[in-house]
Parts: structure tokens; sequence; C-alpha cells
């Protein structure tokens, strides 16, 4: 197909590889030319700006830092609205609900088909085209487009006709990765001061959970590596706060959401804002005396 | 090796079986006769008492409900502790930090060893010999008993040369999986509410974490297959204010373990106490207005 | 003074009253046009839109609902923006700092001036001038509307020179009853389930803290007499949420807002949101099953 | 009336006082002797026992700092329940409502009854006779010891039949001033980030809240003014702990007392478990970053 692919960070630079790599036609465009320019080697046509990039494609996927990038990638001056013609967005950001919303309406008066199509996992897995999707809007344009989807991850799962419903599961299940690393920070700080060894605790818990996720936050944590930021806590912290934006909208408490959110916040207060998100459990750490 | 094992519930007998079929001599003792003959046609002894079942055992393996029964059947009337001559206690149990500790001191003044050996796994990796053995004690005692433990799971591990280290991990690994119950009851009230089904978002859920105590628990918080009590709600309940003790005691603040505790709380007040301690998620579920 | 007072509701038409009732000259508006002509036997002049009401004006006060409803009264069609050519807007609304600071910003491009006046005390208060006041801006304009602020009050204080100041203070106020009632919800609901006459118990929080506030919320709860809204539960949720985005942007973690937040967000849910705000204890009743 | 007196810290010494100055004949006996002797001179004999003190008196009143001091005093060696006689226990000790319950049993199986005879008030108010007095029993020693009680203090209020209720009640009273000081350390964190002076937010405060108690805490936290410890974080610590207790038996959850709990066990790991209990507002500080 002939796609455009806006926004390549960490997750979106291997995101268009896959999709290049699956043999589709993909311009590129990034704020910063140069991650465009890298692509060109692999195929990608480095264009100018949003508009220019998703002109006469079939459909433009979006992966952007926030909603403010989101909204000023479709919005803005040689923004995605104007030019989109009647092809399709696929907003893979991790945006909130409400947004997710007003693209769905904002779209549709312009005669084009929005999609939310989340994505779980890290940069390498985006990389390897191994992502989970989760995606959701108007069930014939998922099936239009699930070429596209198949081919940025392993599994593709449909949340709903509701584009926005992707969005919130997608939110959902990073509170819940959230949340372990808040379960890891209580665990790990009180095992600590009772002298058990976090590596040995470790062994158990892999056992019983048999988790890769549980495997590499329980190193990372126990280890105290959060230099290198495979996602950034500051990040993480706006998912908790759209997680919980989306609960109101709910009607549905999440205390535990909450909970988590305030250990983030003191994290950024702490000045942690900038290390991977696993750094929130010195917050725990801290509140123990460590 | 020549053992006594005390109490034989849904745990106690399949770790009871599992220590048989291994060749070893076990003394089986139960409150309610009838479970201790249900393991004779395996080649069990069938004692009267505790103390009855731990004479001239190497070593007593006991693996009570609480706290309570654990002390009556180690000080109480015919209790182990009188009995056990110089032999060695090993605990299962799920009991207090602070009562490891007490069994040490006490066991040592008869000159008799004691490990705790806690165990993570449900009723049927009991039976199989599949448990996650989390022990602790003296270095040479534990390797006196490890093919003990060894019978009894699949993994050991040793968290400390002090008993009570044991517990501290098994109470923190308790912990991580209520945890992951308010989890997973907070996202569920969440996307009920959004119109997600819950069986899709667990496909992304497992396809990302990959472990299949979220596939299990996943699927029956979703379906609301809470009848069959593996684990009752109440036992959960008293395990959560376990492990609050052991943070106080380590000056750990552990607020994501209070809220659980709360929870579960909540779900022993309106009458949930004898539910699969998964059923905790209908708190959350409630207080969404579902 | 020339002043205009939009937004007559059941604080505004109190506080319209008392700058009558002070001397000064008041022209009023109301989006149901009956609550503005119920004060023109007092000497109210009746406004046709926000525009009208301040021409000319000195100041203009604004008493409105929430963020949006003070926003299109500002800059809304007719909106004061236009109207107020250099008067002074003296928000008396319970906003968010964001917004506030917006205000601050677009009424100085204008050349106008800008106040924070946030009140505290409920209806019957306002109708008797006795309010308590917090606002906040530049000291020649605080000066310059002191006898207006304390035409509304028993008292005013004063902030800061940054009106959003006297938003955060007031919204930290809010926090502090909001806070209260949680108090209240959980040692009642613990106190019923103990067998302990609420009222017994009130004698002994009202000799001990000597509050008219403690009194009447103890009383309200105690005899869940939750029927006339004279603070709507939904609009103390949305205060809660208003000070949980100052906590964000302060980087200052609220756990007990948090926690107090996600309690209205459940009545919310349960149908409770048009009872008074005090409702909001009766989550902590059901959940422990009463 | 011939009263014993036990426990003469900064709270039993001034309530031992009120109770000479009313003319009663008091024995009283504390752990360091030169306590009880100092108050010889007003009249007081000294006892060299918990026994030798309650020999031949009508009622004993003990003021002890927790469980374990109270149960020392009454069960240890030369303790009370040996030598009280037909005499009345009248304990305004704040212990665990579990404890009340057991007291109640086991006087009662002496022919002794038993008063709980809470209190509510700092050390000048002990010395004034001025405390707030929660007692609970049966209907008939109530009214044989008021006298007693009205001489404690200013006011006294009858929480049921069951001593026990009145343990409740204080728990759930110093519960209510717990939370007031989260309450403060959260609103005072944001506002401090926000460069509001804090006094000119209490004038605020106390104008809305006329309570002497918010006066006194919001100056003192405002000041950081902890050194002096009126009541000591680890004994508001203890409270907490025992408050969530009560909750338990209940079957009550109580979300925001775990949280102060929480904070509370904070403020104890980072060494500040013998400054003011209001010391715990700085855990919200430093959370913040301050």
């Amino acid at each position: 197909m002939t796609l455009a692919f806006i926004g390549l960070g960490h997750m979106g630079a291997g995101m268009a590889r896959s999709l290049l790599r699956a043999g589709h036609q993909v311009a590129v465009y990034n704020r910063t030319r140069e991650k465009a320019e890298a692509l060109a080697p692999e195929g990608a046509q480095v264009a100018a700006s949003p508009a220019d990039a998703c002109r006469d494609c079939e459909a433009a996927i979006t992966m952007l830092a926030d909603d403010h990038a989101a909204e000023t990638v479709v919005f803005g001056q040689d923004g995605m609205a104007g030019a989109l013609g009647h092809g399709t967005h696929i907003s893979s950001s991790t945006i909130s609900t409400a947004l997710a919303r007003r693209f769905t309406v904002e779209h549709q008066k312009r005669g084009q088909d929005y999609l939310s199509a989340a994505v779980f996992g890290r940069p390498d897995a985006a990389e390897a085209g191994q992502l989970v999707v989760v995606t959701a809007g108007a069930a014939d344009v998922v099936e239009r487009f699930r070429p596209v989807l198949d081919a940025l991850g392993r599994k593709t799962v449909v949340a709903g006709v509701e584009p926005w419903q992707a969005n919130a599961a997608k939110l959902c299940g990073n509170f819940m990765l959230a949340s372990l690393l808040e379960t890891y920070g209580e665990a790990f700080a009180t095992l600590r001061k009772a002298g058990v060894d976090l590596h040995v605790f470790l062994e158990a818990v892999n056992a019983l959970f048999g988790s890769p996720v549980y495997a590499n936050y329980g190193r990372m944590i126990a280890d105290e590596e959060f230099g290198s930021a495979g996602f950034a806590l500051k990040l993480g912290f706006k998912d908790l706060r759209l997680v919980l934006e989306t609960a109101v909208e709910c009607a549905s408490p999440m205390p535990l959401a909450s909970l988590v959110r305030d250990q983030f916040l003191s994290a950024v207060a702490q000045g942690d804002g900038d290390l991977d998100w696993s750094a929130m459990t010195r917050v725990a750490a801290r509140n123990a005396g460590l």
C-alpha cells in the first residue's frame, strides 16, 4: 500500500522499517529531519511536512509523543487533516481517549476514516515487527488495513468499533505495567530491609509468574539500572494521567492507578523524570529510608 | 527419610503425597482424621496427634492455615515441641514473620532445628511436586533437608540464614499476586464501562506478559468464576495483613499493600470471604457502579 | 463603584446582594434571566449579556460553575473580554489554576486587570456578606478593589501577586473540607459497626475540635441528610480534580486528595452526584457492607 | 473516693493532680518512682507497685503508653488483677479494642468491674481537668464513677455499655486528628511550591473552620516546630495501627487511615519517630521534593 508514517522516535522508526520490509511504499516525516533521512536507504521517501507525507497515501500512520504533538501534526499548519484526502488516519500514539474521539469526529467531517491502533512493546519489538497491536474502529476499515497492522506486530486484536476503545485498552495495559513497577518497588524495599537477596527472590518470582516482563523489570529494578530510558518516566506519568482521565469518563474509580500516579509524580518532583520509568520504584525505597 | 507431615488441607495433602512418591517414610496427622486416612493406601502412617506423628522423625513438615493453627500444633497439648526430640521442624505454612522468629527461638531452646520452607503454587502443583519452595535457615540444615524440599517443588531457593526471611519472601510473593488481582479489578471495571470485550483485552495482555498466572486469573476474573475457592479470599486477606505486619517490622511503607488489604476487607464485609480470592475484584466493579 | 456581576446561582445571588447593600451600582447578568430580574427590586440593573453588563463598569465580578462556563462568559459571543474596556475582571468562581493564568494573560493583552478572589462559605454566608475571601493579583489592583472584596466577606486575605495563587489556596481549602468528609465517612462506618451512637461520638468531636464546620457536617452525615444540595457532590468532585491538576503543576503529590477524588468518583458512579457533597461518605459505608 | 492512679507520664500526672484537687484520696504508682514522689506534696500516697497502689481502693485508674505496658501493670508480677479485690479498673490508656475486651473478661472473672474511659486533650488540658472523656461500660458502674470522670474532664460522654466501644471511639478520634495532619501536610506542600504564604492561607483556614485544633496544628506545621513532642510520632503511629485493627474487627475498610498509617511509617523509617506527631507532614513535603 501507499502509506505515510509520521513520528520517527524510538518506536516509530522501527515501525516504519517493519512496514518497508513488508513491501509497502512509505513516505516518512519527522520534525527532526535527520531521523527521516535515516530511513531513505531502506526505501522511504522523505517528506517535508505531514501534509507532504500523506498526500495521495491510502493511510497515514502517526506515532507521536503525546496529545499536543498529535494535535499539531493533524490540525496544525501543513498538517494531515487538509492533505489526507479520502485516506485513513491510523493513530498508534498513546493519546487520550478524548483526543481519539475528537479525531474520529474531525476526520469524519472531512470524509476521512480513522483507526486507533495502539501498540505494546519496546523499541526492539517495533524494529522486529513483533509488537502487540490493539486496534479499534469501523470493522471494514480495520479489515482493509489489517495487512498494515499485521506488518507492525505479531498479534492484532480488535477492541471495538469506536476507535477510542483501543486507546482505553492501551492505557489500561500501561496501567498494568505501571502497577507491576509499584508492586516491585514495595516488595523490594521491604525485602532489602529484611536482608533478603533480591535476585534470590526473583528466582521464585520468575518460577511463579513465568513472564519475561517480570524477569526484565525485576532484574532492572533489583540492579537499579534506570539510566537507559527505554521508556521515560515522565511519559509513564503522562499515561497514568490519561488512564485516570479515561476512568473519570467511564465513572470507574481506579485507586491503584491514583496511587501509582502519585508515586510517579513524586519521582518527577525529585528529578527522576528522564530516567526509565522503572525508576519510580525509588520512591518506595526512599519512603522506607533506603 | 523418616518424616512427619501435619496439616492435610488442599495443599498439604498433595505435598505429603509428593514426599511419599519420592520414597520417604511419612507419618501424617490432620485434625479431621479422614484426611489422614485417605493417605494410608499410598503408604502413609496415620498418627493420632502431632506428637504421635513426629516421634522419632528426622523432620516434621507443617502446612497449616494460619498462626493460630501453627501455634496450637507446635505448643498445644500433644503438640510437636515436646515430641520432636532432636528432629527438625520445617514450616511451610504462610505464617507471620513474628511467629517464624518465635519458632526459631523456641525450637532452639529444645535442641531442635527450624526451617521455614514456604511454597508457591496451587493445589495441583502441590500434588505434582511442582511447587516453588522458598526456604531459609542455617545453611547446614537447609542442605540436610534439600532432598525433602526438592521432592515438594520444581525449584528451591534460599532466602537467607534466618528462617523468617523465607516468610517475608513468601508474603511479598503473595502481595505480588494480590496486587495483580487489584490491577485486573480496576482495569476490567474501566474496560467494561468502556464497552471493551475483556477477552479481547486479555489476548493483548497475554501476548504482552506471556504469563500463565496472568492468563489464568485474567480468564477467571473476566468470567466471574469465583466459586471454587482455590485460595479462599479470607486467607488472602490474612496474608495481606501479615505482609503489612512485616512491613511495619522492617519500617518499609507499602501503600499498595494497604490499598489491596482494604479492598479485601471490603470484600469480606460484603460477604465474599469464602469465594476464591480473585473475587476481591468485585469491589472495584461495585465502586464503579457495576 | 460601578460594577457588573455575572453568575447568579446560590452563591452569586447572595454576593450580588451584598454588593448592592454596600451601596455599589451593580449590573447583573445570568443565563437564566429570571435570576437576574429577581435582583431588580434591590436596585440591580438587569443586563442582556455579559458584554452588556460590564460595559462602562470599573470591575466585573464573575461567579460561575466551572472552567467551561467561565471561559464562555469571558471569551464567548457577547462575552466580557471585548466589552470590559480598561475595567478589571474579578473572578470568584472555583476554576482551575491553569484558567486563572490564561485569564491573567488574556486580560493583560487587552489592557484589562485581573484578580482572582475566591470565596469560602455557604450560600447563607454569601447572602450575609460573611464569606472568607482569598484574593491574589497585583498589589495596587487588590487595594483598589478592597472595598468590593470587603463587602463580600468578613475577612479578606491576599495569597500572592499572581492571581492563580488564590485559586490554588481555594482549591486546597476545598480539599481540606473534602478530606474532612472522608474522615467522617470512615470513622462513622467503623463506629456504626461497633455499635457506638454517632451523636455521642460527635459530642466528643465537637468538644475536641470546637468547629462549627465539624458540628454541621458531623450532624448532616450522622443523620444522612444529603438531600438539600448546599454544594453538589459533582461540583465537589470537579474541585478535587482541579486540586490534583494544581498538584501536578506544582509537582506535589497529594495521595489523600487522590483517595478522596476516587471516593467522589465512586459516589458519582453510583448515582449520588446531585446530592450534597457530604453524601460521598456513603461510599465508605457501602464498602463496609452498611 | 479512695483511688489508685497508675502511670504518671505527661498525661497521667496531670490527671492524678486533677483527682487530688477534686478531693479524692489517691495512691500513685509509676515505674520511675520520682514521678510518683513529685505528687506527694499534693497529697498523693506513693505506692511501691501497682498491687500496692490499688489495695483497698474503690477504683484504679490506669494511664499507660500502650497495650504491653497496660497488660504488664494488670497481669504482671505485683500487678493490679490480684490486688484490686472488688474494686473497679478504669482504663484511660489508648489501648486496642481487643485488650479492652480481654480486660472486661478477666476482671469479671475476678469479681472486678471494668470501665474504659479514654481521654482527648493535651497535657495542659489534663493538668487543668479540662479533658474530654469518652467512657463505656455497664451503666451503673459508669454512674458510680461519674464524679471521678467529671474531675478529669470538662465533658464526659458514654459511648456504650461495652467498654471496648469507648476505645473504638477514642481511636476514631485520634484518626480524625491524624488525618487532619496529613491534610495539612499535602495542602502545605502544594502551597509552598505554589509560592503561597502558609500563614496567609491559615488565616483563611482559621476563619473557615474556627477551630483551635486547626489553629494550633496549622501554626506548628507551618513553622515546622516539631521538637517538643506533645505527642510522640511513634505513639501516633501505634494509634493508627490500633484503629486499623479495630477496622478489621468491625469489617469496615478505612483507606484514609491506611494512607495516614503508611505516612507515619515512612516518618518512622526516616528517623522522625520521637518528634511531635505533626512531623509526619514532612513525608508529604519530602515526596514533593521539598
